[in-house]
């Protein structure tokens, strides 16, 4: 079955960026390989994630990021750079129309926005969070106040080194 | 060596209650057996907390809590009620006379304020921090906003069905 992957990392604190958005703390974490990454990226069809996301995965490279795969970019105000797919489109009928399209897996990216509105929704699938092992205090949360209230179903754990991958599915009404 | 350990649950989204103290998404996460808690009770000399976690755990149980063990309740104001020692000393003070005076490992019970005090004389050494499987979208959380940014070395994790109890010592300087 097709679905919405959540596949991101965050602080002990729950932080997905510092609060100038800074990764420094993710990119010296101590993993182990590539921390699982290739065996999950190859299992996707499509990637989504919101324009302020995407402006930073754009910084951190000098490529097109993700150029095997297509890239939807949630903006209500974009119109698009001739590379990624932006959208105006609510989130869970974009999530939807992909699974057709596509018909695979896809990644949600981020930020916290575009994960709060997937949550709303009931859109997300599968979540794989890897915690690292720092506390920032500050930054910008993966799951802002507000936030559905969401039980999840553990389903396994992996340890990369320093990294804790912590891997939930959505949990099914009983 | 004595050292004082956090040992505590949270959230996905590092909450430590509702906002409104509660604790149901607390008592119904599904674990296994008791979790570790008589293995990690059996090795503590004393408990430190602040008043105002000490009242919530005087309301859920109508014994006095932790019976076996001295306790002692952090607050500026209140006198003592006949059981726990009262202290208004500052946490790094008063966890370095525990360990002289009960020579062994003092348990910090929470909540965030005193854990933030902790950590911001780096007072912690160890940190059991159990992940319950659930996204709150509000709450009281573990690391307050303006903790100090701490690094944290991971030693060993355990699943317990559906938690995750994460174990992190105090990173040494290199």
């Amino acid at each position: 079955m097709s679905k919405n992957i959540l596949y991101i990392a965050m602080s002990l604190d729950g932080m997905i960026a510092k609060e100038d958005h800074s990764l420094d703390w993710l990119l010296k974490a101590e993993g182990e390989g590539d921390n699982g990454y290739n065996d999950f990226y190859s299992g996707i069809s499509s990637i989504v994630m919101g324009n302020r996301t995407y402006q930073e995965v754009l910084k951190m490279t000098n490529e097109k990021p993700y150029q095997d795969r297509p890239v939807y970019v949630l903006s209500r105000t974009e119109q698009g750079d001739g590379y990624a797919n932006f959208t105006s489109e609510s989130v869970d009928t974009l999530l939807s129309s992909l699974q057709e399209k596509h018909g695979g897996p896809v990644w949600v990216v981020g930020g916290g926005e575009v994960i709060k509105a997937c949550m709303d929704s009931d859109s997300i699938d599968e979540y794989y969070i890897a915690v690292i092992s720092c506390v920032l205090g500050e930054g910008i949360p993966l799951f802002p106040k507000g936030t559905k209230c969401t039980e999840l179903k553990l389903v396994d754990t992996e340890v990369y080194n320093q990294i804790v991958m912590l891997h939930y599915v959505k949990k099914q009404a009983e």
